[in-house]
This record gives structure tokens, C-alpha cells and sequence, in this order.
């Protein structure tokens, strides 16, 4: 079965993707047809059903479609001419295989999860991060969850890998520096961006919440570290404060909308490594998508400018 | 006794003031000096005790002291020459004479402030504003705390006399135009600065907490509003998140340290009215100051401009 | 007969519209289409002729015309698929029944600015603002003229709606601070944008003029206080200063083409009271016109953010 | 008698300096002493009169004085040290010897100034320029003013010869590009300040009169066009709008205070022409000033950078 | 054969034409149609073969071709409807002849330019610039390469062009001022520019090279000047130092990305004149290729605001 | 023998210090006296010498002093009263006992240097780098080399100790991300400020050179590339333009005088590893220097805010 990302124009295609997007339109001589977005784990594509008759079945946006028909050329991006179009049933397809999702291996990663947190020393900030990655609710989703809509890492387990990259580079420039308080930047490293649960719905939406855009991820992520250190006797006042300012501070500027900008050298560390995996994640997610060996592959709008891939 | 504000060069002064800087010094003679700043409602004096005899007893900063010398004029500045300075005991005298404070008449604030919470119709709205300003701790606080450090309202409920002005402006403003939610207006007017319980210290240090550097009173407010709103009964968490987000968003811009820009006419309104007093209550504060009749009157570095008084 | 607003995909209508654009285009094919644009109160549709046949009358850009035709969706937006039309002759219709104008009782405005006029006790002030609205070619068109091209107000009597809200803000504004001029505030709330009537054309056009472009209203407003004052015998020209340095600052920064920033209490409050009811106009005008009951209702290009409707 | 250029640590000396500055302050041990500004030409010092005695007259601000005393160095600075004081009597002396000047010839510069004029061709264009420079009043005016307070051009002609540099430049333009309307530019770079007589008070102030603080030069400027206008024989109103417009948007950007960016061609000339002017003439008056022959010469506030002066 | 400045909508067209873009599409209907793009001296059209004949002969990119066909309007813009098209042998035609080029006399532009190098006095500054222009491979191209892949001085010739009137700016400056070093401003005048040999590709193409995009034209044409007095005994290393500084910091702030910003006046008066030609040349080509007389002509993307062609 | 850094209020010294700056001045009375600044590895103070008597002796500025005196505090610094001052012989000291310089083991950095240079396995990567840190001429500079005239790394080694951070930094990035050229970023972190050996002059000087002003250390860097580059056979062009692009875009955008942003990913880790080295160094040595144990610690001037040091 054809993935997306190699459909060229001219094929002539049969497969299975998810539909993201559905609507009934007219054309200019009244007759009706129908626009969609198909996905699958490489990619999307727009199609049209431009004649409804009996080979149209029944479908939602959500629902995983068997479809057939030819690729075209329409104002310079491909185009899915759809002949047929079938619902699956839901219990004939895992709705993951249809979602783009991290490139690595999961299970490594909790493992590297769980190791770091039983390497922290300081108990409070031990027990805070159990209070969080032991809660069956939030590690569930936090399994799962992209760390973006867009832009980078928005994919099935974008966040878990997001969170541990952020880690491995923080938990470097601890090495590389006196005074640091690994233990800090290490829950700092993990928490960051713990607010994108309620931020970003679940997929397959993976869309901003009401709560997201009123609130926000990173306030969003200081009130749980608020509420659970509440349920911690005992836990230091001014460790709730340092880990909250971490996480208000990640963005580094203003800005960005930091409410905080990184005033210990903690905070730095965290919203530099932040900083760092983000830009570099979008380049990597940019190159080895490119079909070119090298050269320069093509404008991205988030750096704006061209960007070269290089191979000596 | 002499108000600082009055003072001219070459009085004779003999008054109690608010010690609130204390150092010893050495001269170029290897002489030692004390170099001190007094204060009371008025304003601030920097002192000089040039020879230390027997008339300078013992005292500390934020003690309020007897004192006599001379006003000398130095680098265009007054200066107090101290011949004699005595601490009074903490029995004999209100700090509150020292500082600062609000020219509105208090009760009728106090009066204002009720009758506004009476008048909200939507009952978790009123429950919520309750819960704060019938908590006896902060209220308390409420009563007397500043507005801000410098800048403008930085005086003696200073807060109270802000957050009221500001539900002025912002009833004035639901009043002109269609839809908007008053309830959450005046919730809004009343709540948006009430983080600065916690980020600036009571007087008379009246300075920037931990908590105020590391969190900042936006976020401050916002958890407040998170944690009050947990013990009223089935209080509506879409609610919680528009009280939040209205206090999260009301400095307007990202630049000024909001981490979400207004997105519903409320917020707009709190942002609006709040930007209003603060910029009109810094310009009445330089005109009222000012002994001059009309004219350009001097430099206001917040606002980065000559100012003009007008009498028409 | 159908508003522009509520109609729908698949409607068929007859009705009558002013017609704000026309072009004579040929297809592909090389056949004549005319493509147009309609407009009544409630909002504008793009629409077209794809067949030029005896029922296409002549008719030409600001006439009334009777159209019938199929309402089609065409790359996301309705259009107007035209089978009929035909030029109404001009004594058959009143062109403001074509034109957006304010919701607001005008008499009730009119009433309302010859109170705040009367209210002003500098007999010289008082004077200024007598010529400039008592002036009959002015206040004819102060009447009818739109605030904006776009963006906010840009409908017939936008104009004085916008100054009347404007004086009602600075008025409350004057209220709460003391020594402020209210006549110099309440002048320049109602002057602050005279020059629109020189800046954009009138209806149908509501255009920016040649003068508007190379000038711009706040010198043009300028202008007239000059001319205006010079014709008061004994005006002071302090106060001829004041008044357009009120007018030249109400955009309150050099960035928005302000080539003086307010420098008095007064000319401030005439910015704020402005910039109040800019933005929150274009809030109400966007939440008004929404259908939607609550939550996220669509983006804002000004502001550059998802708006939120509201409803407790 | 010693130029202020001139004066060197140690110097005793005895000269006539214009005093720019006088205040009677206390010392430490509360004597009494004079603080005072000395200028002339070549530039200005501060000075001391520690002990009033006989030796020390009667003086004012603005008067010229005799001084005799010595030269010290006070933190970096040099200082007059002055032992005797006496003011001149006002016919005694020139006050324009005692403020820096144009190096210019002046009489070129308004053979020139006038050879310009009579270039004109447009007889609307050439009858207001004449209207302007022709009235005694403003050209006895134009003929000393400055063309700044400090920057650059900040001497007597300063005016004159800036405009007439910018005409040089702004005439070179007109010959190198296609299409342009020389007369206008022309009268642009000739009238493109004529504001500043309002905006500065004459020598020996020199300083921002009311006027200039609350109107500003781009629009005082805009204004005498427009007067002037009205007095002229159906002086076209296209031609008027356009020479404000050159006029009120020579600033070129709106953060520079211009309320209008330069739209045509002419008006982007005045525009460099001025830009150009001012930035080498500041460069200019700075390298002539300096005593080193080449090399870094020192740091440019207004530039915010070291300047190097080259010697091939 | 017509010019593709002057075709109109429904012209009927034969003519030559350079083919700078050419794919093969489908349509909607699964049917192959090729899109063009064709380029004379006077612009481009784009073009649509809808079906594919025998008329439609074999062609590539950078071929000039003969065409047949008529012009249509399709989404305001122009479009060729192409009926028959063949490639003409490369001996049958002058590439140049499809490429706009310069409207000067380019042999007065050379004349000039030899007549400036032979007024240096300064004999390294003659000797590089003869290394750099006697250089025949330098010269060939220079003579000949565009100023900007689009803006302006995009066309043949554009650099020698532009690089001239740089320096009849840069010289009259030189006049008018004190102190400055004239050969210095003429070499940096003539070669500030010259990295956009390497920078931009040769026409046809007139594109971003890979060197362009990553080292740029103000480093490589420093690097040029570094390679070329090295070549010459005895070249001083400051006046090395010096051309480079001119070239580096020709943009004039970091913003437009000189690593430099000019530190001595000869710097400034480039950096100056370049800016001057840069915002003129933007105007000139606008006006001169508008059909309008005068008025408001259209907007100008590049300085976001719409352009006022004059005309007295 | 007493640290600069260990002097306090009252002190009684006599110790060896190096001379940075002197100057001969008079006081209000006509009496010389000297200013001096003195130096150590721990810090810096200024001294003066008030009275001039056969204890002081001859001395130049860089002379290494043997100096008796006194320490008080003036106007809030500590200042050094010197009684007896004598210049040292220069075979009696070593002037690196009185420059601060790395806390770093030097022989270690330089082991690490040469293994990361034979990590390299693209034979032009590696002999480029070897060409640059075997030329013994740069060799010998760069051990000894500051990274900066103030801010972070001002020190003896700053510039080894600063590549080697960067290049730590720079190789955990090429591990966490796909498809990187290891050999480029470890070129470009070595290589990236090479550039201040020209850009800075050597210690005791350490300040900027007429070069470094002129072109800078991004320019020099990518120059030296050049030239080295030149001397390999063969060495590919297209590698010499990514390593003039890593070095000239280390600065990651314009307003940071980069003449290009990083465009390929290696430029972007070479330029996030120098960035991050920027920040956490500047923090590290803050905190390293300060007192305090834990809490806010004082202003950064360069971060623009307060910064906090934590200790769990």
C-alpha cells in the first residue's frame, strides 16, 4: 500500500488512509462534490470526489477510509482525484498506524525516563517527579502526546522524545559547568513542557485546547507542580518556587511569553537545551525528509531562509 | 515639624523621620562617617553625620529617628547635615506617619470595594470574590499594601485605591458597548493585581519578594484564583480558566510579561482600564507634585518625555 | 427580500444591491464573463456573470441593481452566480439603504453632542468647537462620515459614534484625576478625528482621498483648529497649540504616524479614550456579527489572536 | 585672549566669556559659592567662584563677563577656578562673538540661497518661495537661526547652511534620475526646516520654545506652506498638499516622527538629502574638532560607535 | 513582433520569446497541459498550452521560442494562450535581446569608469582598482551582470550601472564636506558591490549562487580586495584593512546584515550613496514603467506603501 | 601577600600589583596628585597617591608596582590610598601572576584540543585544522588568548577554554540528531572565533585592535579559512564555503553582526554551542565570584536582570 509521501503524479492509487478533513461543495455549474484531507504515518494529501455516485460510501472526518483513484497536479501540489471511497470499521485498523509518530524506540525511552528520575538525590524533587510520572492518568497521555500541533515533534510520542532530548543536553552542560543543581535541571528538563497535556488535546485532534489558548502550557505546567507539591508533606516552599520559575522561564524572553525570563542558572540551562532541540528537531525533521542528497533542499518559513543539507 | 518636602537649603530642621538606609563610611582623612537616608509622608532626604560625638545615639534602619542639623545643597541635591540623631522607642510613634499613603479616603474605598462584590449577579463569580475579600489574612493586606514598588500607587493602600480606580474605568467601559460579561469585568478589575500581596513585601520595606522575582504577580494571581476556586462547591472550571486568563493576560503584550494576550472582550476591558490608571495616575502624581502653576514642568523617565501642566 | 449576511449555499435569490465593483474578464475559452461586487447593509458578495444574454442590463459601478441568480461556494466563500440584472434608476432607492451604517439612535448622538458643546465653560474652547460643528458644510458630512476605510467604525455616522464614545471615556477619565482640563479633553475628544472628513472620501466611496495619503488626518485636524482659531478674534495661541498637540499625539506613539507624543494629562487621556474604543470596538463589532453563542469564534488579522465569546 | 579650545590644566587666565549658567550654592561647612557655564566660540567650560568678595561684581545669565582665575582639572573635567568676575556693559561688546558660527561664508550662501529661487520655473512654486524668503521677518531669522539644539548644525547659520547642503545634494538627485520635478525638490530642500525658527528659540538660547515641544518643526513647517498658500492667487491645491507632504515626511519613517513616509519620488529626495547632511556633518564637525591626525578618535553617542578618522 | 509590455487582453499574438520556466501539469480531467513562463527585454507573461499538438514543437528552459496564440486576463493577470510554440537554433538569435538590460549608453558608463580609476592620486588604491578592473575574467562580467536578482538594477548591465551612480553620489559628497579621503570614497564607491559577481549567477539564470547564499556579497567582496593587494608589493596593510571595512559595512546596520557598520566618514558617504541609488532607482523604475501620468500609480511592496507619481 | 579581591574597608597593605592606567591631576587647591588602577589575578581597585614625596617613585603604566597604602571606601567603591609606590624591575616578576586567567589545567585542554583534531576523518577538515593549530605563530597566541575584552572569558586561555566548551557542546549535539557532519561542527566549533586572536590584542593590552573594529573577528576567521585553505591542494571549494558560513553565521542572526544566519545544521549547532557557552559561563562566573550561599545576588548587567543562586 502507497504511503503518502511517495504517491507521484500520474499514479494510479489504491489505500488506506485517515480522513482529517471532509466537505460538500458546489462547483460553478451547481453540481456537487466533495473536498478531503487524507493521512497516514508519512504525510497528507488533499482529495476531491468530484462525482458522487455508488462507489461514495458513508464517512466521517476520523474515519479511516479505503480509497482509490489517480494523483494529479493542481496548482503545484499534488492532488488525490478520488474514484471510490469506503469506511473502514473501527475495529479493522489501529487508528496509530494512521499518525506520524517518533522515530524511536519507546521503550528505550522510558527506560531512560525512569533512570533519571531514580538518579535524582534531592527527595522532594524525587518524590515530585513520582507524584507526577507514577500518576497513571498523566503518564498514560504523557506516553503519547506530540509536543507541538506543528512546527516540530508533532507526533504520537513527540513529547516523551522532546523531553528526553531536552534532558540528555541539559544534564551535558550540568558536566560542563560549577554550581549547577543537577537535580533541578533535571526535573526541569522533564517538567518543561508537562503542561502540553492540557494544552494540546490527545490525538487524533492534536489541536489547542480552550484551556491552551486561554492559558497556556507553561502556567498550566506550574499549577501542577503547585497542586502536587501541595499533596507532599512538607515539600520546601522555595523548591516549589524554583521549579514553577523553571518552567514559567523555559520560553527565555518575553517575547515568547515567558512571564519569567531565567534569573538562576538552572533555568538557563533548561530553556537553553529547550531552545536547542527545537531548532535542531526542526532541521533534522526538515533534512531526512528530503528526498535531495544535497544542496540547498528548500525555504523554511519557521527560520526563514533557505536551508542547505550538506553531505562532504 | 518640618515635612522633607518643605525643606529648603540652609534650614535649621529639628524633626522625626523613618531611617531606611544606615552605612558607615570612611573619608579620604581615614575619618569615619555615616551616611543615611531619612523619609517620611512626604519624601526622602539623604543625611551625612560628618563627626560622631556624643549626640549621635544608637539606631537601626526602619527605626524612626529624632534628628537636627542643616539642609545643604550638594551635587544639586539637598543634603542633611545630622549634629544630633536619637532613636525613639517603637511605643512612640505610628510607622504609618512615615510613609507614604493613598490621599483617597480610605472607608469610602473600603465602602466601594463591598458594594461592587454585591452588586455581581453570577454566584461563583460573587462565591470567588468572597472567598478573597472576606479571607481575613488578606484582606487584611489588601487594606494597606502598595501598587507597586516605585513608579505609581506606590504608596499606603495604594492597591486598594488602583484596583477600584480600575473597576471604574472598566464598568464605564461594559456600560458603552454590547455583550460584554460585567460580572467577569469587575471579578477581573478587582483580582488583577492581587499576586502583588505576594510579590512585593509589606511596608515598610514595600520591595520585591523571592516569590515576586521568581513568579511574578500575574501567575501569583492567577494560582490564587486556582486555589479559592477549589473550595467552592461545582465552581465551573471554564470559569476558572476565564478569571485566570483575564489576570494571566491584563499587561496586554507579551513584552510587558503576560504569557496570553487578551483573547475575549473582558480581558480586553481589565487590560485597558488597568493601562489607563497606570499611565493617567503617573502623570497626576508629577502634575500634583509639581510647585510650578503651568509649563513643562520636567523629564518623566517612564514615559520618556517632557511633561506640561496646563491652566487654562 | 434576502441580506447579503444570511444567505446560504444553494440559495436561490432575487434582490437588490449596490454594486461596488465590476470587470469585464474573459475564460479560458475566451469567452466574456463580468465578475462584480454586491453590497447591501449587512455585508458584501462576490458574484458573477459566466453568460452575457439579454437579461444582463447595463450597469456600472455605485448604481442600485436588481439581481437574480444561485448562491455557489467557490474556493471557500460564497459567490453569486448571476443570471439576471438590471440598473434601478436613482430616484427609485436611497443609497444609504446599501451601506452599513451605525447601530446607535443618531438624534440621540446629534442631542448628545450639542450637550457636551454647551458644557464647556472656556468661552474660547467653546467658541472653537461652535465654528467647527455650527459650520453647516462640516456638519453635514460629521454626520454621515465613516471612522475608517475598514477595520472598525466604517460605516455611515461612524465617525460621530466613535468621537461621542470617545468623549464619554475621556469624560469618566476627567472624573477620576485631579487637575485635569476637561474642556481641553472634551474638545479634543470631539476634534481628535475631524480630519477623517478630509481623509476619506465620502459614500459610496469611503476612500482614502489624494489629501489623506499625502497629509493624513491628524495634521489635516491640525489644520482646520489653525484655520478655525485664526477666524476667533483674541484666540490664545496657547491654547490653539494645545489643541492640536492633542490632535497631532492621539495616536499616542511615533510608530502609528503620531509626530508628537502626548506630552499634558489631557492629550493623554484623548489617546487612551481613543485607543479604548478602537480596540474594543473591533471586538464588539467582530462578537456581534459572530453566529456563534460562546468559545473560540475565529481569528482577528488586527489584534493577530483567536477571539473568545463569552457567555456565563 | 584665551579661547575655551584653548585652555589647558594649569593655565592662569584672564578672558570675556558669555555665562550660560549661574547658581549661588552652600558647601559642607555651609559657605556660600557660584557655580557658573563660561562660553564662547570655540566652546565652553564650567566654573567655580569659591569665596564672593570684592573682587567678584554683579552678573546675570546671558551677560558677557570679564574673568580672571586659573584652570583645573575635576574629575576628568576641566574647570575655571574663577578670583575675579565682572560683567560687560551690552555695548561693549558683540554677543555673537561669544556663540559658535556657520565656517562658511555667508554672503555665498545666500547669493546662492537666492541663485536657487530665481531657477525656479513654476511660477506657483517660485512665488512662494519668495513669499517665505522675501518676508523680512523670517529671513532675518533664517539668516542665524541653528538648525538644531545640539547634534549638529547647532551654530549661528546652522540653518542656512544645512538647507543649502541639502539643496546641493537634493539637486544632484534630481539629475541622475528620470522623471523627477526638479522645482519641487528644490523647494523641499529649501523649506523642509523652515519649522525650526518656531521649534527653537533664537541664539543665545537656542533652546525648544513650546511651541516646537508641542507642535514640532515637520508640522510648523507644513503650516507656514499652508498660510503662505492661502495668499497666493489660486495657488494650486495639489501643489500645496504635495509640498507638505515633502515637508511633514522628511523624517522619512514614522519612529522618526514623521507622520507621513516619503510617497513620491521628490519627497524622497528631501528626504535623503537631509538624512545624508545630517549624518555627515555630524562625522564632519567631529573630525575637524579632533586633534589627533588619525586613528580611532573616539566614540559617538548619536552613532554608538568609535569613530576612525583616516590620513592616506 | 510585439513587446510583452504591450500586450493587452484578447490581442492576438505572434512573436519571440525567451522560455524561462516550463512543466508538464494534468488537469482536473487527467489531460497533460504545459505551463510557461516567456520573457522579453520589456517583462514576462505566463502561458498555458492547453493541449498538445503537432504545433506544439520540442523546447526547453533558457530556449528562445516562436509562439503563436492570444492573450487572456486570468485572475488579473495577463495570460498567453499559446497555440503553437518552436524552439529557434541557438545561431538564429542574440540571447541578450530577451533580457531586459540597462537604458544607459554602456560605452559612456565604461568611458567613466576608466576616466574615475585614472583620477586616484593614491597609487595602491589605482593599482588595485586596475587589478580589479583590468582584470579581463572580472571585467567581462561586470560589464555585463545585474545589480539584484529582482528590485531593482535587475537587468543587464544593472551592476556597472548602479556601481556609477553610487559614485557620482559618493564624489558630490566628497565635495561638500572637510576631511575626506576622495580616493578612498571612489574605490569603495566602485567595488562595494563587486562580490555580487560571485554572489549572483550569470544571466540567464541571474540567480542566488551557492557561494551567494552562504558567504554573501559584502564578505566575498571583501575576501576579492584581500586576494588583490596581496598580489601587490608593498600594499599598506591599514588601507587594506580600510577598502575592506567600506565594502563590510556598505549596508550601513547589522540589520541588513553588515558584520560592520560604517566607523569613518568615507564608509558613511558609501554606505550613503548606495542607499540613495538603492531607494531611487526602486522609484525610478516604477515611475517610468508606469502607463500613468501622474497620481497615486500603485503599491510598492518593497516600501510598503502605495507610490505618487507627480507632475506639475 | 593580599588578593585585590580580599581587601576590605581599614585595610593596611603593602603588596604587588600591576599598573593599568595613571594620570597626573590636580585638586581644587592646585595640588598634583595621581590616579592609578591596580591590578591582580583576583580583581582590580583604583589607588591615588595624594601627595607627591621621594616615597613615590618613577612608574609607567604596565610596570608591575610594590605599593604601601591604605584601603577606604569612596562614594561606594573601595579605593586604595597609596603612601609608597616603586616600580619593579621586569626580571623580577612574571606579568601572567597579575592578569586573571582560566581555572581550567591548560595541559589537559591542549590534550583534548589535539584528540579532537585527530578525530577528524575528512582528510581536508583535518589537515585545514592542523594547518591553523600547528602554525606555531597561532598556536602560541591561541594558548594564551582571551575569548573577550570583558564580559565572559576575559582571561588568560579564555579562548582555548571557550573553543573546547563549544566544541564539548557541539559533538553532544551531533549524537542526538541524524544526518549531521561531525567533522564540519567539530571544525567550526574549534575554528569559530579564531578570528580574536586579530580581533583582540594580546594580554596585558587585551583590547580591541584597529582590525577588530574595522572588519571584526567573524570576517578575519572566515579570511583566515581562506587563505589556509588556499595553501592545501586540492582543498574543495565548496568546503571552504561551508566553513566560511559556520564561522561568519556563529552568531545566529544579523542583529548580532552575523553578515549570514546559519543555514545548514552544523552552522546551527556551531552557533547554539557558542551561544549556550555565552550564557552559562557569564552565569557561572557570577555565581562563582559571589559571596553569598544561595539567593539573589546582585544585577547582571548583560541579562539585564537580577540573578539568583540556589542551594538545595
Amino acid at each position: 500500500m502507497s504511503l503518502i509521501s511517495e504517491l507521484k503524479p500520474q499514479d494510479t492509487v489504491k489505500g488506506n488512509y485517515l480522513c482529517k478533513y471532509k466537505q460538500l461543495l458546489k462547483n460553478k455549474n451547481g453540481k456537487d462534490y466533495i473536498s478531503v484531507r487524507l493521512q497516514d504515518q508519512s504525510g497528507s494529501i488533499d482529495g476531491k470526489i468530484w462525482s458522487i455516485h455508488l462507489g461514495i460510501g458513508a464517512f466521517e472526518v476520523n474515519d479511516v477510509v479505503e480509497v482509490e483513484g489517480e494523483i494529479l497536479v493542481y496548482q503545484e501540489n499534488l492532488q488525490f482525484n478520488i474514484n471510490k471511497i469506503t469506511a473502514l470499521t473501527e475495529d479493522s485498523y489501529d487508528l496509530r498506524d494512521y499518525i506520524p509518530h517518533s522515530a524511536k524506540d519507546i521503550q528505550i525511552l522510558e527506560e531512560s525516563l525512569f533512570k533519571h528520575i531514580d538518579s535524582v538525590e534531592n527527595p522532594f524533587i524525587k518524590k515530585l517527579l513520582e507524584e507526577v510520572f507514577y500518576d497513571e492518568a498523566i503518564y498514560k497521555e504523557f506516553l503519547v502526546h506530540s509536543a507541538a500541533k506543528s512546527v516540530h515533534h508533532a507526533y504520537i510520542s513527540g513529547l516523551l522524545e522532546h523531553s528526553l532530548t531536552v534532558t540528555e543536553l541539559g544534564l551535558k552542560m550540568c558536566e560542563l559547568y560549577e554550581g549547577v543543581q543537577r537535580d533541578l535541571v533535571l526535573a526541569g528538563c522533564l517538567l518543561h513542557d508537562i503542561g502540553k497535556l492540557q494544552e494540546l488535546t490527545a490525538f487524533p485532534q492534536n489541536d489547542y485546547s480552550d484551556e491552551g489558548q486561554l492559558i497556556g502550557h507553561l502556567v498550566l505546567g506550574s499549577e501542577l507542580i503547585h497542586d502536587k507539591a501541595k499533596t507532599i508533606p512538607d515539600f520546601p516552599l522555595h523548591l516549589e518556587q524554583l521549579l514553577k520559575h523553571i518552567v514559567l522561564a523555559h520560553h527565555g524572553e518575553y517575547e515568547y511569553a515567558s512571564p519569567k525570563r531565567p534569573k538562576c542558572i538552572e533555568a538557563m540551562i533548561v530553556h537553553l537545551a529547550d531552545n536547542n532541540d527545537a531548532k535542531l528537531k526542526l532541521l533534522e525533521e526538515m533534512l531526512t525528509s528530503s528526498p535531495e542528497k544535497e544542496g540547498f533542499i528548500g525555504f523554511n518559513k519557521i527560520l526563514n531562509r533557505n536551508i542547505c543539507k550538506v553531505n562532504l
